[in-house]
C-alpha cells in the first residue's frame, strides 16, 4: 500500500464529488488533498474523465512540481495547486487540506465578466465575510514565463493587495477563468466550490430581480460568520 | 417511545422534503412540527446532513426554548420558529402546525434584492392573496440583543405593519436572508416552500419578459383564493 | 370494463406524462382526452397527485358538463376543456383528441407578462406557423357568471379575433394564468405542451442575449411547417 | 453483417448521446459518422425518438445523396451534413468523422438571436480559438431551390467569408434554426455540441452580470488552446 494512501483516497473521493454536485462537465475541473508534513499533494490525472478514475489513479506530486507517485501526467493545473499550498499552507501556516478548480457554469460567468460577487445575504455570509474577489486577467509576461505556476501567484498577489487572509476568504475568481476554492480538507474544498456555485447563482438573480441590490449590512454579516466560525459559534453540533 | 413521537416524525418527514424538492443544498434549511396542546415543537438538529437524519435526531423545545427532548443541539433558527408559534398560533389562534426555513435559490435572490413578490399570475393566487412579504433588514440593536428571536419578532412585526394575516399570507422573505413558511402541518409548510421558490422563479422571468409586468386584477385573485381556499371552494376533493 | 376505458387510458398515460416532463408540481396541471363519437371526454380528477392517479381514477364528462362515469371530482379547469371541445372539434370539426393545461414555469411567465411569444426561430416554425398567442385578463363580468367555462370562451373568442386556427395553433397562452394546448390525441396534446414551455424558454434566452431580436422571415418559417405538416411533408418516415 | 457496421455503431452511438446529455427532447437533433474511404456516412432516421432508436435503424448515405443501406427515410437533414463532408472532408482535407445537430437551449437561443457567441473564457479557448460564427439567415432563392442542402452551402460560404476554419472552429449557429458541431469522429461532435451549450450559457450569465464584458485577451486565448491542441500540447495523457 502507499505512504500516500490516505490523500490519494482524499483526492479520489473529492474528485468524484465535481460530478456528483454538478460541478463540471466530462473531465474539467480538479481537486488535490495535502499532506503538510509530507509535503506533497495527490491530485487528479489530467484528462481523464471522472468515470475512468481511481484511488491508484491519483498522482502524487511534491513541492517542487516533481511527481512521486502515480503513472498518469497530474492535472494541468498542478502549478497553480503547487503555488496555493506553498505560498499559504506552509509559508503562510493556513490550514488548507484541499483545493478545488471547477468549471461550474455561474463562477465561470462571473469570472468571465470580472465582477466580484457582492455579499448580498446570509447564505455568503455564513462562508465567507467578503465579496468573492476577483483576481485581475493574468499579464502576458506571467502567462509566457509559466503560465499555471503564475496562475498561483496571481491569486496570491491579488490577497495580499485586498488584505484578504486564505483561512477567511476561502474562494476566488481568475478572472476570464473560473474558481479556485480550498478548505481544511480536500472535501471541505469541494464543499465551497458547492457553496461558491449557488451564491454565484443567487447573486446573478438578485441582480436581475434589482440591479441597485446592496451589499448586507455589516453586522449581519459579521453575526451571521461568527455565528458558525467564531469563538463562540453556535451552529452545528459540539465536536 | 416518545410522548413526542407523532411531531418528531413529522418534522423527519417534512425535513427530509427539503433536499427532495430541492429546496436547499447540504445541512441548509430546516422544519418543525408543532404540537399546540402540549405547547412543544419538533426541529431539525443544527448542522447535520439530510442523509444522516433519523425520527430519533429530531429536538423537542418548548416555547421556553427549553429542550425538553433529544440529544443534539436544535437548529440555530430556533427561536425563529419559536416566536411564531408563540406570536400567531398560541396568541393569534392561527392553525400552524409547522414552519419551514430555506436557502431555496429564488426566493433567497428576491430576499436579497430586498423586493416583495408582486403578485402576477394565478399559480401565486391559488396560494395567497397578497403579494409575498419582505421585511426590512434586522436592525442592529435587535440582533445584538438575539439574533434569531428578534428575527421572529420582524416578521411578526411586519405581518403586523402590513395588514397581513398569517392564516392567509403563510410565507415571508426575510431581507438579505431568505424564506420562512409554515402551514396548518409541517408538511403543508413545506409544500408553501416549494410553492414559493416556483413562484418566485416564476416573478423574476416574467420581469425579464416584460418588465413592466403589472399585478393580477383583484377579482381574478380573489377567485383563484376562494375557489381553493374560501367556504365555497370546489377545488379538489370532499374530505 | 368501462365503456370509456380507452379514453380513460388515454387521459391516464397522458396525465402521468406531466411530472415526467416536469411541466408542473404536485396537482397542477390536468389533461382530458376526447371521444368525438361518444361525445365524452375522460379528464384527470380535481386535487389529486399524480402518483396517486390510476385509470379508473379518471372521471369521464359529457359535453353539458354531466359527470357520466367516476366517484372524484373532475378538475376545476373542465368547464375549460368542455368548451374548446364543443367549439373547435364539434362545431368547428377540428380534429383535437387531447388537451392539457400545465402551470409549467417558462409558458406561465410569459402569460403573467402578458405577451404572446414571438416567433423567433424553427424548433417554433416545426410546430406552429404563428406566435404563440395570449389572451387579454378574463373580464369581471365573465369571470362572474362562470369562470372556466367563460375561459373556454375567450381563448375561443381570441382565436376568431386573431384570425387563428386551432388546428395550426395548438397552443394558447391565458394572460395571467398559464397555457392551454392540444393535439389530435392526448399524447400530442402533451408534446405540444412540452414544446411550448421549450419554445417559451428559448425566446426568454434569445430576449436576453438580444433585446432586439427579430422573427424568423415568413419564408422559413412555411419552409419548416411544411417539411414537417403540409401536403409534400418530408419529415418522418411514412405512415 | 453490414459493410457499414462500424460508421452504423459510431453514429447509433453518439446519437444516443443527444438525450443522454439533454441536448434535446423528443426526437429533435441528429448525429452522422463518416466513412471517408467508402465515402459514406451514417446518420439518424428521420422522426425516430431516441428510444426506439437501434444500430440497425442507422441510415447509410452516400455523397450524392443515396440511400445505400437501410430501409428508414434519414434525416430531413441530411442534405446539410452531405455538404459539410463533402465540401470540408473530402474536398477540404480536414478531419472530420462526424456531425451534430441539435436544438439544445442556449445555442438555439444564440441562433436566435442572431448574435455569435464571444470567446470570453477558457472554457470556450479551451475548444476553439474564434467566437463561436453565427450565419446570416438562408436567402429565400437558396431555400427555393434546396432547404438543407443550401444549409451546407451557406455554413461552407460563412467560413470561407469569415475566414475560419472547420478543422479548428469545430461549430456553427445557423441564424433563427440552431447549432451544428463536428469533429474527429461522432463522439467528438457530440462533446463538441455538449460544449457549444455550455459555453453559450456561461456568456449568457456573463452577459447578464456585465452587459459590457469584454473579449479574452489574444495571448491566453492562445496560450489554452495550443495546451490543449497544439504541437506542444501538455493536456491529458500521452497517446
Amino acid at each position: 500500500m502507499s505512504m500516500f494512501q490516505t490523500i490519494k483516497e482524499q483526492a479520489y473521493e473529492a474528485n468524484m464529488q465535481i460530478p456528483a454536485q454538478k460541478l463540471a462537465i466530462y473531465t474539467w475541473g480538479n481537486v488535490s488533498a495535502f499532506d503538510p508534513d509530507a509535503g506533497v499533494f495527490a491530485i487528479k490525472p489530467s484528462g481523464v474523465a471522472y468515470p475512468k478514475l481511481t484511488v491508484d489513479s491519483m498522482v502524487v506530486v511534491d513541492l517542487d512540481g516533481k511527481v512521486v507517485e502515480g503513472e498518469l501526467n497530474p492535472s494541468s493545473d498542478t502549478n497553480t495547486h503547487l503555488v496555493l499550498y506553498k505560498e499559504w499552507a506552509v509559508k503562510g501556516g493556513a490550514k488548507i487540506g484541499g483545493i478545488v478548480h471547477t468549471h461550474s457554469t455561474y463562477a465561470v460567468a462571473w469570472a468571465q465578466a470580472q465582477r466580484p460577487i457582492p455579499l448580498f445575504g446570509t447564505t455568503h455570509a455564513d462562508h465567507i465575510q467578503s465579496l468573492v474577489p476577483c483576481t485581475p486577467y493574468i499579464t502576458k509576461d506571467a502567462l509566457t514565463r509559466n503560465y499555471e505556476l503564475e496562475t498561483g501567484n496571481l491569486i496570491v498577489k491579488h490577497f495580499a493587495d485586498e488584505g484578504l487572509h486564505p483561512a477567511e476568504t476561502t474562494m476566488v475568481l481568475v478572472a476570464g477563468h473560473g474558481p479556485f476554492t480550498w478548505g481544511a480538507s480536500a472535501d471541505k474544498a469541494v464543499y465551497n466550490a458547492a457553496v461558491l456555485e449557488e451564491v454565484a447563482k443567487m447573486a446573478t438573480i438578485t441582480l436581475q430581480v434589482n440591479p441597485a441590490a446592496t451589499q448586507l449590512p455589516a453586522y449581519i454579516i459579521d453575526k451571521h460568520y461568527q455565528r458558525k466560525h467564531g469563538p463562540n459559534a453556535y451552529y452545528g453540533q459540539k465536536k
